[in-house]
């Protein structure tokens, strides 16, 4: 999703620079792009090589596994900021510790936006965007991953569940959702149904890890046998839009975009 | 569990009758004991096995996997239950479910007991049981985890989690506390420590699926590269309580039990 966003937005004419982690980041993807790499732990020379770009604007893509702090060997601006991110915040979940990093970059001058703040069109608006529409059942296993996740929003834990009949299959923590969806279809039930549910943290910052499905995410919920996935209009991103809602009306799972502005506000 | 259970409370002088479902008991476990089945889904049999036993006091205990509610054939007085029961408890969590099954029980004239108030020894007082004592790294751990399970509990998804160095690596839904600390083993950062933390549900029957663990926790601990586990006081059963202590401190595991009569209030 990273070169896609750079050759999208180069292609309005706006210029971009792409300063990868070497240790998650795919070098043959961004060939033709101004791309370089700083390895993990080497936040100062990633600063560095944007200021000497003069990029002012930055944007936080992409999937990085969270390492062991202990296996990072911080240059000393990023001691420097994880000394003042402090603890807490590093052994926080992703939103927390991602907040912190925004902060450290909004301190050095830089703008921090989020990916559908600069392309539009990643974001969805409510209603059923394909498959056919989610019967009664389904709909209240989409009311109860809706609750789950909204009590686990504060701890800042993951974006999905699994809920089928009621049951509630699998809770993403840190495996991701394709790992999640995986386990989801050896636990599910004999009978129909099932969905999963991927919502943001209700205080999560919206330009910071949006919950994100695509293709792949199709293609796991069509291997666990769940009839289709619940996101939320306006704070998710699509990837791949166009093959990702081709994939799930050939499939036959449905996908559907609920309005949350009633229930983003913590109960 | 129930097998041992059962020859316990006999040794004690009290008769015991024993009813295992068709589809989850293993019968060689039984030999000498008063056993019978019913097929799951016939709990009009089991009633009359019981009355015809001349039981009144009734424990349920052991793990039956969750049935898709379509594979179920009930019989008459089981239909009925089900109809009172409604659907919401049918597709409900596991604490649902037991309370709702132990209102009829109990409408039907039966006294439904927790396992450690026909077995003394089961629960255990707070401290460290065994093990090292947890650093202050494994103890800030087991507040968050605790945290984690805390604001799940209203939504009856599960009972455990694992935690190291802040972050949570997973969290229990319908797979078991086995399956997530098999888990928990291939999603472990490097470094040191990490914990999983089992809690009861602050609303939870406390006669009804206490968190339980035994050497198999510990084993699966061990497996997973952790340092130890907490588990609430008095509201903790630990099967197999020698073995399971012994193979903790072998391992050099702690098994740290808390003092929750605090954090039990739902906040």
């Amino acid at each position: 999703m990273p070169a896609r966003l750079a050759r999208e937005v180069l292609a309005t004419g706006r210029p971009v620079h792409v300063v990868g982690i070497r240790e998650f980041a795919d070098a043959t993807l961004y060939v033709g792009l101004p791309f370089q790499t700083v390895r993990l732990g080497a936040a100062g020379q990633m600063l560095a090589a944007f200021r000497a770009a003069g990029v002012r604007e930055l944007v936080m893509l992409g999937r990085a596994g969270r390492p062991s702090l202990l296996s990072i060997f911080p240059d000393g601006w990023t001691a420097g900021a994880m000394a003042r991110l402090g603890r807490a915040v590093l052994a926080g979940g992703d939103d927390t510790l991602l907040r912190g990093i925004t902060r450290i970059l909004e301190g050095e001058g830089f703008t921090v936006r989020g990916v559908h703040q600069v392309r539009g069109g990643l974001t969805v608006p409510p209603g059923l965007l394909a498959g056919p529409p989610p019967d009664e059942a389904q709909m209240a296993d989409i009311a109860r991953g809706t609750a789950v996740l909204h009590a686990l929003a504060p701890q800042d834990v993951g974006q999905a569940v699994v809920v089928q009949q009621g049951l509630v299959l699998a809770v993403e923590a840190i495996e991701g959702t394709d790992a999640m969806l995986a386990r989801a279809a050896t636990l599910r039930r004999e009978g129909p149904g099932g969905v999963m549910v991927k919502l943001p943290k209700a205080q999560q910052d919206d330009r910071l890890d949006l919950p994100t499905i695509g293709p792949t995410t199709i293609e796991g919920v069509v291997a666990a046998g769940l009839a289709g996935i619940a996101i939320a209009a306006h704070r998710s991103l699509i990837a791949e839009r166009e093959t990702t809602l081709a994939l799930a009306a050939t499939q036959g799972v449905f996908l559907l975009s609920l309005d949350t502005t009633q229930k983003d506000t913590p109960e």
